[in-house]
């Protein structure tokens, strides 16, 4: 399944579940076809609520299939306003850096390639939707760039965990862009203030549960901007695999259901090029992860 | 007013004010004087319940001091378990590296100075209260180092807050122990993950309110490890000001009511000593800061 958080008519949060074209909202069905209202409201409660909600969610879906309820709980996705499908995560996201040889290369030479997985983080709020506008921020950088990048979300609590059990603890994923301030970045030394402008981290479009992706490290990973392909690659390329990221991290630190870990992008960012080429007002970046989706946003003009 | 948060003997959050040694359990004291129950429950909505509510709060508390009731819904610190002000901060902690230059110097040298504010975050999952353990995380790291800091916590919602009315966003100041391994912080170049080790954030034990301080920029401060001094400093020999880092953070990034932002540490962590002086079990740390308080932690056996 794809799960998806969307706001209805009169402004009220739900999460659903994504049928082609459409949105299922999950808790007016529940009502209509059990006459109950459980179902938790926000996606991070719908994390948390763990693996036997979901086969109950699962079930619900086909029983509504089964009597052709699905429709009058579905809405088409230009209808309604998909958010991101953690809007408020409760704490900053996670992020690795330099996670592709190439990219690592890219950004300086083969000495830049780690030998010990590098972390940073953006603030909850850089958090903004697919379609939404990434503001340009052109009053304080002049080198706004795009990182397109798999993000894991996390589905249960752990601390210590060995890469061998990792996929236990992932819910799904979901695509990153690490739009990020080049100049900041590079003048104050540590990443978070050139990685935390508002409006800086478009998340989504949905998150895929893990199930439906067989080897989340055989994924191939594009970014166009403005359609012309910048970035174009494959997870297979990871520095650090997801079970070793997920094992380093929670070696002292505790991970939770709803953490959201962007796993680090490829070469051809916009640094790259000789000379660069920085996102401009009103550029449209598309980052397309194979079986996962496309997240797309536009920069603003003004 | 000095704002702490505890839990009651049924294990319940309240928000409540110091007074000498006990703290004065506000909503119980709405409840009893004016028969009402609107006070927020937590920091974090407490505090953005802005300048106004505090204007009641003082006025109940000075109701009930004349009316001599203020004993009955005070209980003493010893009786009830005090938690960090904010227990759970809606984001990462923000923390600003290097702001004193003998920090810089001992951590490096003259060219470990900063001239651009230097800024990391900790996880949420890092926070304790004073009295808490810090684990010993022996299992991760040989080099657990204190770090002694006053901390702002902003008080309204702001962009682009100029330096000079940075006040208005201040709800008030409490001490971060900003506990680092020093070990993992250099092995991954970027600081976050030797800064995010669970439990290593003792933060607290209150909040005082910024009225309560003329010049924070004129306080002592002082760590001291099992009553041994080993840093002793002044905020007056702050890099960047606290109007400064207020301004710098906020450029592109908002900052919210109940953001916590510590300032740096002196020169004297153990790390600057040869050989270096790291944290061992059962090691006290107690960090004092002039007119807000003592924040101490003891490193656990295990």
């Amino acid at each position: 399944m794809k799960f998806a958080t969307a706001i209805n008519q009169n402004g009220v949060e739900f999460v659903g579940i994504i049928k082609e074209e459409k949105i299922v909202h999950l808790s007016e069905l529940e009502k209509s076809l059990y006459g109950t209202n459980t179902f938790p409201k926000d996606m991070i409660s719908f994390i948390e609520a763990g693996e036997s909600f979901l086969q109950r969610v699962s079930l619900l879906v086909e029983e509504a299939e089964t009597k052709q309820m699905i429709n009058e709980y579905s809405y088409f996705l230009t209808e309604i306003k998909i958010l991101s499908p953690i809007p408020r995560p409760q704490k900053n996201i996670f992020c690795i850096g330099k996670n592709y040889r190439d990219h690592a290369i890219e950004m300086g030479s083969e000495k830049d390639i780690p030998t010990d997985l590098i972390v940073f983080t953006k603030a909850p709020t850089t958090v903004i939707a697919s379609n939404d506008r990434i503001p340009n921020h052109q009053e304080v950088t002049n080198a706004l760039d795009y990182e397109g990048e798999l993000a894991i979300v996390i589905g249960k609590k752990g601390t210590k965990i060995r890469k061998e059990e990792a996929s236990d603890y992932i819910f799904g994923y979901t695509i990153v862009n690490d739009v990020t301030a080049r100049d900041i970045q590079s003048r104050h030394k540590q990443y978070f203030l050139g990685k935390s402008l508002d409006g800086t981290c478009p998340i989504g479009p949905w998150i895929v549960e893990k199930s439906e992706i067989e080897d989340p490290e055989a994924l191939s990973i594009e970014t166009r901007v403005n359609g012309e392909v910048r970035q174009q690659s494959s997870t297979k390329h990871f520095i650090f695999s997801i079970g070793e990221i997920i094992e380093i991290l929670s070696k002292g630190m505790t991970l939770e259901p709803g953490d959201i870990i962007a796993t680090g992008t490829p070469a051809g960012v916009g640094n790259g090029f000789k000379p660069p080429r920085f996102l401009q007002p009103n550029d449209i970046v598309e980052v397309t992860i194979e079986k996962v989706g496309v997240l797309v946003n536009q920069v603003s003009r003004n």
